[in-house]
């Protein structure tokens, strides 16, 4: 446990996880865009370093935990990216959700160096991250998964393998991801037909996860979408976005609508004209409610 | 518990359902429009009547487990119907998926007779039925909530109060129906972009329900989304039909937009349209499949 | 030219086009359920009846231009109403948009009388019918359709011959409507689309009616919602949504799905929730502006 | 008349256009990226080119007519593009239907080289190309617009002016060809809903077309859709795709949903799914018929 590990990206849901690293005695090299986020961490012993190149040892691990597919290329293969360092028998966990296409592409830059490129995003929002409880949906090499395990071990409760494919574990995700958001969009509106009709939001909420929603997502969405508080963000709706839309542009490139998918996109588009990007992204109901007429603002 | 109880529709449901009262010790006088349907009942000691009318004792109670808004009308109102029977004191115990208004009709026609009209649709397929594990969604007046709950105990696993108003109960239900046939569109285009993107639909399918989706609800349909094996309907494809035709009108009487429901609405169509009626609701999926360009038949 | 007619239902579509027929020397008897709005037409002669059975004469022909179903069902088969007088060789010249199965089921009734009812709903809105420029979209038996023709030539510019089924004008006149009804979805999408990329609304609708667009429709619609005028109603909101429903209800029968209908369906269940149901049909292209987050209020 | 122009894109459009510039008397260089398309302008007295560079000459006239922004970008930015040489004033006449963004960004390169950028992209099939009938959407400056002035009465009809932003052609045409592609939709939702109860498909167009939707764009498409003839593609599919996904980028960065684009988008995929990426874009017509259960193939 004293491999020293990268890691890349200290936002809402890396900085718990790297916590959870440090907790496991790892030793961390950790780099954030914006510089600061790391102060917590620095005290418990990691150092911050300044580009994505220094953070990585030849042959090490780095972990990347970044915002969207133009973030995840910069770190890697930009000017200071850490691919060309990573080098022979490096291994990039790479547990942001971004598009199969670049991680097929990330892969073959790697593989040219002879590093190993492992999808690892993760299902979880930051309270489950803090708390080692994320599900971690893993694909590529199988020996580099065996490496990684310890660290995964300290992340998450559970990992799903899809295989040698590196795009796997990240379609997996986007089609959670889908289920999610899709849900959210659903349950809202069941919610807002149940109010429209006399049944408070919060009574039709406990009678479903009392009876056939008893899943953590529709308690933990339903408690948000039933009290309409969108303001302490876990996912804010602009992140929502760019998850919907590398859903539909997926589900494009392998020729299938999605009209599940439209909804939700719609929705978003609407809550981010109506200047609600910051929000939680269950704020997308706040659509549903407005289109039935109940007044939120 | 030597109360007679009145039982009026023995379908895929309701034959389960009297089958509980039989074992709880109850003296059932039973109806059917198509004859024949009793014969294991009878075995036991239920009575088959002849009209809905002959059903019920005069301040008796009355339970209705019928297929749509007209088949409770008729055995209610229409020539031979038992409203006029039940009279005074009597409970109308309507237990099938039916409109709000209908429920306010029906609620005031008994009201006529100094009877009592109770909400009390359930949640559940024929499995759970046959189990007693059903989860009942009730709403009338307290008194008569009172006497039927030795009935409801034998059906259910548990019950929920929704107030005095003779239509939540069954606003309820259309709620809950609403947040299940959204969510069989929403789990079958996950499925299949899984499908279309390298991963098997039961893996996804496992994926999902070993994570977020842990609820019965999911690992049961999923089963059948993973799968297709629609064959073998616990609930035709046509009633579904029925139910999403209720959740629109009632919605849209309340003036508030269903997107969701507009696409189970046309997913059913198009599956009656292809002829397949007879299979089970979750054959919406096929639907999304065929879109995708996936070939089923 | 000397013939009497009964002309029911004095609504802004009714009343020029009575006026018409006053104009072209035919003898009104007119009625209207609420009374008052025949004034203008009697002082040219018209005579107005207090029921709907006094309007027609044995054998003569009754012009019916009313606002849904339910109203033409009750002055044709309800008390006072009009087809048990109107008995052998009377013609119903049912003009209102109405489901096709009342169409059907009103033939046969007046069939059992020996009356003949005759499609002939109508293209245009009241400035049409003022200048006698309607189309009209017939359907029914030859003969009837024969010794009408003089009193669709006063209202009308043009009629089409749908043949012999009664409910075919009136379905031609739903697929007219909807085609109408989406376009103006479709029209408002565009225009909202130009206007949120630095485009007006004015300028894209002139280039669009300029080119390909060029049509009686576009200009119609596109004026009013370009300049976004939608208080001087042509045809009320609250009865396009009738429109729609009956074309998705007649879709539905015929197990199709219709999906822009869905979404003008849905754009008016809004509006009407918002309170616009007294505002111009096109003001559905407020939900439009309102999701782009354009403020209209 | 006797200025040399460049010519790049000898395609469907491109083909017909630069023929009518040779009608005109204009010498043409010309470029295609697969040879042999130039053949009968070569008769005529074009001359072929082996790259984009070659094809203009320094302060010259440049048309562009590609396929998409990548072949656009390629011909213009990349090795042997033409930006380099065109130079101090020199005209690019981008004709394409392209992205907004990539407007602005070839706008500004051209800039650096003192040359100008007109958005000029047209409305119009083959057909009205061949006969020099296209309406052309122009944008940029209007000195540069002052120059291209003959050519554009060379090959179109008609010219709108939409202002000094380059970007601002572009937008008008994808806004004009999302109400074609949504009008499309409509359309056919219209023609099928006619047939399946019991209207033929062409007697209701030309109900249509002969009262509300008296414009060109409805009596050209109106024929493909009527008589279900898509195999002599005017407008590939595939293209249709290109562009749905434009509106749409546009839309979504602009932030606003875009249903009825869509339920084009959803069609068009399915389209290709099931491999008729080759058929007229009208032929998403195709989904519409087999929703309704109408077999097609």
């Amino acid at each position: 446990m004293t491999e020293t590990v990268g890691f890349i990206g200290l936002g809402s849901m890396g900085l718990p996880m790297a916590r959870r690293l440090l907790d496991a005695g790892y030793a961390l090299r950790v780099y954030n865009r914006t510089p600061g986020k790391a102060v917590e961490l620095l005290e418990r012993g990691a150092r911050e370093m300044k580009t994505p190149a220094e953070t990585v040892e030849p042959g090490g691990i780095v972990i990347t935990m970044l915002a969207n597919d133009a973030a995840l290329e910069t770190v890697t293969l930009g000017e200071h990216g850490m691919a060309a360092v990573l080098g022979a028998d490096g291994i990039h966990l790479s547990m942001s959700t971004v598009s199969p296409h670049l991680a097929r592409r990330l892969a073959e830059a790697h593989r040219a160096h002879g590093s190993h490129y492992l999808a690892a995003p993760v299902l979880g929002r930051p309270t489950a991250a803090a708390a080692g409880k994320l599900f971690i949906l893993l694909s590529g090499m199988a020996a580099a998964k065996h490496r990684v395990s310890p660290l995964l071990e300290a992340m998450g409760q559970g990992t799903h393998d899809l295989g040698e494919d590196p795009a796997q574990g990240h379609i997996a995700k986007l089609a959670a991801n889908f289920m999610i958001l899709a849900s959210i969009e659903t349950y809202a509106e069941t919610l807002t037909f149940a109010e429209k009709n006399g049944i408070g939001r919060m009574e039709m909420m406990k009678l479903l996860t009392g009876t056939i929603l008893n899943a953590p997502l529709f308690h933990l969405y339903g408690e948000l979408l039933a009290k309409e508080e969108y303001t302490a963000p876990g996912f804010k709706l602009a992140l929502g976005l760019k998850d919907i839309e590398l859903i539909l542009e997926t589900g494009a490139n392998s020729r299938m609508p999605l009209p599940a998918a439209d909804l939700v996109h719609n929705r978003l588009l609407t809550a981010l004209a109506k200047g609600r990007g910051k929000l939680d992204m269950t704020a997308l109901a706040l659509g549903v409610s407005e289109d039935a007429g109940l007044r939120r603002e």
